[in-house]
């Protein structure tokens, strides 16, 4: 995944534990504040994800955390996947912003490896990649589940590669629409790739000649998508774009998509519509306060 | 649902649409930034949700909004559920926020209501309720589409109602227990209500010597259940807690649990797994400047 | 007190060292930078309170704190309450904030436990609690000293308990009035208790027909409490109502409403009218610098 | 008071709202939302402040208001001082923060006339001026409320003034203080006062040799202040400080320090020790809808 | 330049006059809040930049603002780029907000037009184009201005395209710089693209292995830059990759870049070192209020 | 330089290499995390600027930083002015913000210790200010290089001194002018100073009759300097003004402002047009992990 340093993140996973404190834990002050060890343990198997940023978390309330797992691993139902030893007050408020972390972004994971198996188990090359159709405010965490499983991130924001989508063409009359497929090179940076998203086959025909970097077939049928394919490969001889697919590809149909040709295919579920895989913390023993954590107590 | 001025929405609606935008949307500056008309239409049945927010978003773009829908409201597939007219280029780079709201939001109301009509059709009163289970940072608009379904929001978060679980208990010798929740009502504010979750028959009796406001059977049988009221039944013939249920409740399997006696079925599924409701925005119609429109291009 | 972890007070309190030294303290820049030894001296008897968030604060710019004291407990003049070590000037940008922190927290603590004191004294139990009349942007520190001196924090905020008071009401026709009071309990999340002001005997009769958890007896004189007290009992045998009473209580005349049956003592100027306790903090010794600490002079 | 333009402001004034709304007001969301006249009326005479405050936040929700009174003016019981005409819930959940900025600014207001009005009447010209003994987070707000009465707010912060204290000597051995506040002049920007406090008359003899702008007699007795008053006089004709005395001086004695020479007296129990005014708000009337308003129910 | 709501720029607008005002101008409160008109008039020519923000900033002070320019055009000493009319209070305490955001961005956009004509002038296609080396905080405003000027923004961050440079490589065995170069197509999003940097001919050829959309010669000789353009010429027949060069190009020296083949030349000082282009504000009339006008002085 | 504890910088800087990294660095990734040595290294001879914050930086990352040298000091060209020792990935991603901050900060101290020298060659004793002319956003960092460079910082913002320019007088009739200056020390703070700026001997004369603390003379010629400077001698023998020069001085002409009386001259160049110093920063050698450090690889 792109590298980011903890003390970025850090803040923004603090803000996720205020949501769930805001004015303090009505209940953990009726219990002592002693130093216990606590485990994560899987309900399910899957792929774990979001151990990255539960560290960071705990690590800031000074628990200490260890595990044998890595993000994007395999687990099996009754995993122990993180285990935990600090004071009971902090592990208790953190139990469920951690578990929230957790059960979502490791249920991301898990439905992308199995795209991304399908494909393998096909033989063929085909990245599997995400979307923006993503919760508001948690994109970045998604983005890092969906490659932990093995896919592709795609556009972030806006600002990430340049995609004309059939909203931007209904702004122009017909002659209008080739001035700005000539423009959209000149005027975005020579860093950007542009994607022209086409919506059927004589739209293709038009985008190619505007050399884009990407070309989006949206909700093609698997006959037009295999028409789509033999005509790049016949008019784009040199420097072909990478054909994308998007639309109305699910989990059970998805074999069906995967044509010699296709480099990506695009699936909004895989963050729109979340499975999560379930994990449960227990606290398993009380210890007795180690030299000088008494005095850290708060 | 509990009230809210828009201003104190705003700014936090902004910083979804900011995650989206970056440092500017680089193929809307290909585009004309021209008046139009867009609509959003609903591409299945379902519960609409996140029109509040969706509105305040665009009324501070500039953009005006309609709708015939209320938050909360049935709607089939094909239904225009929101008429834009504004510029372009605002319309264009809020697309995609505003149906990211919009499908989360809906799919939590849809799978609320299902389950809340299970309930009035079967003639019972139970209260379905949703859990902390939500994503981080977005629990706020979570609860909000549980309410506008039909559910009750249960806990905002660990300063809302006490709520004593097996992991409290663990921290305590035997002895201890008694003592801790003798002292829960004396230590908790008295305008706080006491829940106290129980794993079987045997703790249920040990917890209602206390008088919890709640008693929550946790991962109960059916029998179990019918067990638990009868003794609370028989024990707190004054002043009895409201009975809620919880763990392996399924939109499959809740009609067993719709069990006189039972106040609550709260169901963590309404928040973590959710099944998104799909919506497209499309921009219909490009319209003439209207007086004085074309000095706020920005 | 309600468990937050210290990593959530922090940042908040740095922002108040920040609003007392802006761009930074022109006169300490005048000063060498060397170890010392300084004190924190009570200059009036009373509760001390805020030594959690002073250590928060000096320890998150390496000051070594340690005191004898925890909140909550009560002081005498010449006290010291802290002691610090640490490089002058952290110490010396920091004095001010911690003063004002310990001076304002224990004067709420003191206040509170005169009353909380008068009323052990009485033999009675009442319970004195706060009100929302807290310093805007100050409530979560107000609220624990008056914890600290005993009392009850009551609602934080407007999404704490439901609290029907006289300006609700103006709102609705008579008939309407019954309609409300009946859905309250309806339209109100089950977690939360729900709270009714009255402003006479009429008023409260009405009132007791909807089971609130808590009514408030809003400026009621001694006679009416008591009669209202027996209406109660009469009425409510089952199930009563919490009895909290409100307006025109001072420290002056505050025994003459230990009337059994009062379950609460709310007051206002517990946090609106603040005498504030004195504190002054002197260096007292410059140290020679310890191992590793000259260089993390900053 | 120094200009700062209502844009500035309003965010943090929405922040003190957030505090008292955290996720929604669950009585409101009982009563409609109607169009009202309500009125916030004093119930105490003294000085008025935090007009300008109330103004900005309930613009900010669309709530009108109007007011005879400027910040400053005198008010007496039963004073209507401000007219709010808007809808029902914007103006129910703004109530308590509106009435808790008045009663606290007014109190600070109310306490510092009381003052400069005894100054006034002796004939004498000492200005009454604050410290920075502010309430965490609420400094500003404090120190407008010592200007609407009159005082001069005095520092703000440790970027304003440089101002030597004994703290400060107390990190240097003896001969080292000539060099420090030798060089006081130089380190410091030419934009900026310079400030000594002495504790005794030996320590100003030597302060004067260092041409600070202001000395600050420090726990003085009034013969000890009448004496340095002529040591300054004699010592330095030209150019001579500004005299500010400092502690031990409250509204009881206040009048025994109004002594010919002294320039500043600063008072540090009119911000930590407010006696708050006393308002309320009342609803009065239910309004019909004007054109257009029913639109903007939110 | 990519598309940027004005709402989403606003509040930053807003903190760098906030980072000017702090507590309040305390010279605006000795005159009088007037109704007047203002002018900004350039006091040198060159091309204008920065007007897109200050607008946003003045109209939320309430400033009406009109500008016969666009940023990116040409002006010359005594244009009269800027008219305000407004409250004199508002204007005097942005005047040197404004005046800084157009006097450093109309700096950059001037700088960058005459390299940006220098090409044209020579009849040669080359992108000037920025670097990272900005202001910290700045960046967005400051690439903004290189684009008024006709120049490209290039990375705008980490997160935009990869960069692979010697401080990369040095981490790796030699061997494992080879794979380091395979994967870097496999492991980053298909969205992105890679740019490798280059010191010296034998790199070039190495690198072209890759098939890299860039390549960036390094401080690259004229003649080693002719040469490595023949040997991408005949290496890379298909799909070439953009040549970009970099470092120690002046606007003394760049003629002598101008070297067909070579795509983007990337100039460090168009941010790094920016020479500001004169303005100042002149109040020049005092004018009646408006009707309603008088109402919103604040 | 007024002294800022570390820990209020932090968050500041953090946000600074925020805007570098957004989303993650795409290129680190393709490297292994292990422990190196690095060098920043100077390509140009000056004065050094910027470590204090670079230093903070780091620590936050746990790279550990050593240096020879500190703020102020001179360097020459290839001098090793940081010796880093860290993970690689932390390295990578904040080079180009530490540079930024390094190049631009020194590029500020190198130019005001010009003119500072100047000052000291001509053995006169006047200050070189630094103005409000600064990069928005930006400004204590350009303040803090100002004064390692030997300048004085002059006013950090609108609240600082009292500055009285041409803008302000124009609000006002002829007769309200005198008005105004004789309330300008009465309305202020004793706390601040006041400047008055003037353009012409005539109002030289008017600003001297109300004692302010400093007299600006904007524009003025060598030789109204010199009359201005013989007037203030004449009218202000008791308690003068300090007088500051501003307008057209730049570094080629700067000694002929060196004129006995003058006390300040301050320069907008210093801050609006930087010359940035070159740095570089080179990782040197792959290190064998310590102990416990691959623990902490994030």
């Amino acid at each position: 995944m792109s590298y980011i340093p903890s003390k970025l993140l850090e803040q923004r996973l603090v803000q996720f534990l205020h949501e769930d404190i805001q004015y303090g834990d009505v209940t953990s002050e009726l219990v002592p504040n002693v130093p216990v060890k606590a485990k994560v343990i899987s309900k399910q198997e899957g792929i774990l994800c979001g151990l990255k940023f539960v560290k960071i978390l705990l690590k800031s309330l000074n628990v200490e955390v260890s595990t044998p797992f890595k993000d994007g691993e395999a687990i099996r139902e009754g995993d122990e996947v993180l285990l935990l030893h600090g004071l009971s007050r902090p592990i208790l408020v953190t139990e469920r912003t951690i578990l929230n972390l957790m059960m979502r972004l490791s249920g991301i994971a898990t439905q992308t490896r199995n795209l991304v198996n399908k494909v393998h188990k096909s033989g063929q090359k085909m990245i599997i990649a995400s979307t923006r159709k993503t919760t508001p405010g948690f994109r970045y965490f998604e983005k890092y589940a969906v490659k932990a499983g093995g896919g592709d991130p795609h556009r972030w924001n806006l600002s990430d590669t340049v995609l004309i989508k059939e909203n931007h063409l209904k702004l122009l009359k017909e002659d209008a629409i080739t001035t700005l497929l000539n423009q959209s090179k000149e005027v975005t940076s020579f860093s950007k790739k542009v994607d022209i998203e086409v919506e059927n086959i004589a739209e293709l025909k038009i985008a190619l000649k505007f050399s884009p970097e990407i070309i989006m077939l949206d909700e093609f049928s698997i006959n037009d998508i295999r028409e789509a394919i033999e005509i790049v490969r016949t008019k784009s001889k040199q420097n072909p774009p990478l054909i994308e697919i998007s639309g109305g590809i699910t989990e059970q149909n998805i074999e069906d998509y995967f044509i010699p040709g296709v480099d990506i295919i695009s699936v909004g579920a895989l963050t729109h519509s979340v499975q999560a895989l379930d994990f449960s913390m227990k606290i398993c023993e009380v210890m007795p306060f180690r030299e000088g954590e008494e005095s850290i107590v708060d």
